[in-house]
């Protein structure tokens, strides 16, 4: 998606070799116009892929998330993060482990949001080791509903998640594929 | 706000004389079409009041500001929160003591991204003590910004935040007002 890696060049801030920051458009600052084309081009892509539903995390992936939503007529969940949750049964829990923050959260969905025919769209504004994803999939997994697709906004191509999603065989479409971050600004795959 | 109205009514569920759960459309899940129309009536409410950007707290306040930033062709903030945050010097960040949750956290938008011309649209998803409107108000007057309007999804009119925030002069707009779920029920003021 063009628009996007143009602002990934013209806004990013590449703090490391290992950290892109897009505080000014995604995620802390959101630019809904970008939003929105972001939302088209997940709805246009996964259109025909039979989606009754979109689940990401708090909070970054929400903005992507519902823009997508309003365009394919589904609704957004969005799973919950917390340092740590006492055990609630009415929930689905998955352990997320974030290398960036070198911390291990829960993320959380209520039961009664997901039943076995939905065909799921996850959406995340970053996939660097597939931790948040793999986390979502398997909640929707042991809710008895498909991962119809994945939908990323910004993808660490120089960190495993993504062949680790693809081996699997879940469909991945990631808007910007970033190969390296090494010369200090973001190279993308193509 | 009707649509609204008859949602918080069919699908709310009251938890207490306190608490409405309203997780199946704003909390957790996000009926994107309801956040469209959200958006809309803000965006009318607000669009002669010279708003420059929009500031809202994450994670339930960033759908209904996204949809707002975008009819109106603003960026949205959404102010982090944080149970306890290293003093950082390129951040404003205040205490919000949340009476739900029993707990005070901090929350906080990076100074680079409110300049003194701006003029800010707050928005949330609850009012209820006036807590977080109160401490985004002051962050976003820390940076010599102006508020120029608050919009509230959801306003506990049986608390006191609402009238706080009204006798210190902010222009508030609420989209609905609850006087009492005392019935088990939630009634609104018109």
């Amino acid at each position: 998606m063009e628009l996007l890696k143009r602002k990934i060049i013209e806004e990013g801030i590449v703090l490391s070799d290992q950290v892109l920051k897009v505080d000014s458009f995604l995620n802390h600052q959101i630019d809904p116009l970008l939003m929105q084309e972001i939302g088209r081009t997940f709805a246009n892509r996964f259109r025909e892929s039979g989606i009754t539903k979109i689940v990401t995390i708090e909070s970054s992936g929400i903005a992507p998330a519902v823009m997508t939503a309003l365009e394919l007529g589904v609704s957004v969940i969005f799973a919950r993060k917390r340092k740590s949750l006492t055990l609630q049964d009415d929930l689905y829990t998955e352990k997320v482990y974030s290398f960036t923050k070198k911390e291990e959260s829960e993320v959380s969905i209520s039961r009664k949001l997901l039943s076995p025919s939905d065909r799921v769209l996850l959406i995340d504004d970053f996939l660097a080791n597939g931790e948040a994803a793999l986390a979502m999939a398997r909640i929707v997994e042991n809710a008895g509903a498909e991962v119809a697709g994945i939908g990323i906004v910004i993808e660490k191509a120089f960190q495993n998640g993504g062949s680790k999603l693809r081996e699997l065989g879940y469909d991945i479409e990631s808007l910007a594929r970033v190969t390296s971050l090494q010369s200090g600004s973001a190279v993308f795959a193509d």
